[in-house]
């Protein structure tokens, strides 16, 4: 299985609910150094798993949705915490749909056998939603 | 499916029986970066895998039982080599251990997939152990 | 001249005012890794520049005093933008007052030469504040 | 599941052919940090997955066929795009067959069960291939 | 003093010229991570050592101008070895003069007191070039 | 200025004497990770601050007599605590005697401006020397 990734990275503030959360309860703010890992059975024609250009500016878009925003007052994330874990997930989720609609070009979507998603939000701690793709 | 994973460091001293560490039979010692990565399929209702500081809190007591040792001292150790790639297994089992107990809360031990445990030796080398839990 | 560093991480919340900021005009947040260089002629009697557990335990205290913390709504930052070079800044000024009033050991205030404290904001930006100390 | 990983580096010229790599059809070159994980089921009587030094040794001969070249000369690339994911698929296979021919020592190719080879070219993308061994 | 850095990445082919390069003689490549420390006295009326995003344009815009580039095949270069040390050395002349020239604003030139810049070109080696500004 | 650096690491155990040290007064150990930066004010004729594979070769030799030891037991310490600070500064002393006599070539002690060493213990603490060469 060959893999292809590319990071960027997000600055974003919200809070938590809940006493588990202690001190973070408050409102507060993170980088996210984001890690995005394409797998593929076999490569392209081009040797590739997928254009790498194609994968940064997708990953940009989706960040650029979060990026300085406070999550509290996001409306999709209403009612729920945005632990670095959730938004693993949903970085994923919203990968995948650009991915479905054609963002890594067009015969790259049916090709991709899975995605990983790994967000870095201090020196000491990450979190990572990964599945397969199609 | 879900992961998350904090880190910490371990200091020890140790040496090595046999042929194939050359140098290294001498008494020497490490810094250890330790990892460890937790997987759940689903988030709980907090929207986490488990208590961030409830991992770096068992993680650090797994640690302080080996912090400042001489691990060829150690009676658990007795006629092993305390390698990396052995330690690492040895960290997966005491914490896992320690999560079965309760230690990541009353309802996480049984909600986790597998766990990762990481130690990196140097900036060339490093060694892991990951296995199923519960 | 020797050099003694310790490092460690804080989360906050702001905002900025001036067009020159762009989209961080918006309340955002960011994870910052802090290292505190410390810097001194001549060893200690222990062979030290200072004891490393105090190093820590004082730019947790600064850090603590910060973190989980909106600093638009810090009384002392109140009409300024709380820059990543700001900040540094400002961690330098209470670090040095409390290695002053003796947070490092009674000897210690008066042999460091010189302080510098990074913080680390993204993969791509950091910034620092150094000064003399005494 | 134990793992044990080593790294090295190389340097190479290269260049490809199709419009979807743009500026990089011109002839450029990339610095690989290359890490090599090997897995093994249980470990050695020695506690070990494999002798690191001779995991090293053997990635550096590999990478060594490779190190200072324009690999647009390289007889066996004719044809084909040198791409990150392409040379991590190689390096795993020149790698397999050192090992299928006893270069980690005599017992250990049988032992291992899946080994993996990620190459870095810059601070923002990376790739990998893996695979079973045996 | 306060510092700002930022930082990005370039690829490039090259060959050196002198017996001491040994097999870099040949025609190979390599990926600097670009790191620029800005250093000045006092911040900015908004608390700025310079605006980020004109520090990144700016080191992309001289880092496009190598970027993808045979630098063997470059008429500045010509007759001299491009070696990290140099190269680091031929980035900040040609940042300093893009600074003087106002890319970072009006009032910034003036105010800057020195710079550095740093390329890394592998995990254990990297080369720097750092002077007064002004 | 120019600055080139180079990179290796280091595997020891010690233990140290005095309170202040706590549980370090234990037997236990680290691995440096040892970076020696080189200064000079201009650059041979070939482009350099010195030979990089030199400059390697020499930091290998001087750790080497170091690597794989318990620095309790080596002569030249009896007394002293090797604190990751003094061990930066015998480091720095020791390479610079190297590079008196010779070992990055004829000419290359005469123009070198100066030097710093860093050890790094952990990911969380570092120390360094540095001082004038000539």
């Amino acid at each position: 299985m060959y893999s292809l990734a590319v990071s960027c990275h997000v600055m974003i503030a919200h809070s938590f609910v809940g006493e588990v959360f202690g001190p973070a309860q408050r409102l507060h703010g993170a980088t996210y150094a984001v890690e995005v890992e394409l797998r593929r059975q076999e490569l392209d024609s081009d040797g590739l798993v997928c254009d790498i250009g194609c994968a940064l500016a997708t990953l940009k878009a989706v960040l650029d949705d979060l990026a300085y925003r406070n999550l509290d007052e996001v409306a999709e994330f209403a009612g729920r915490n945005t632990t670095t874990e959730f938004l693993a997930g949903e970085v994923f989720r919203r990968l995948a749909a650009k991915i479905k609609a054609g963002a890594l070009g067009p015969g790259t979507a049916g090709a991709l056998a899975s995605m990983r998603v790994t967000l870095r939000e201090s020196p000491v701690a990450w979190a990572a939603f990964e599945d397969a793709l199609g």
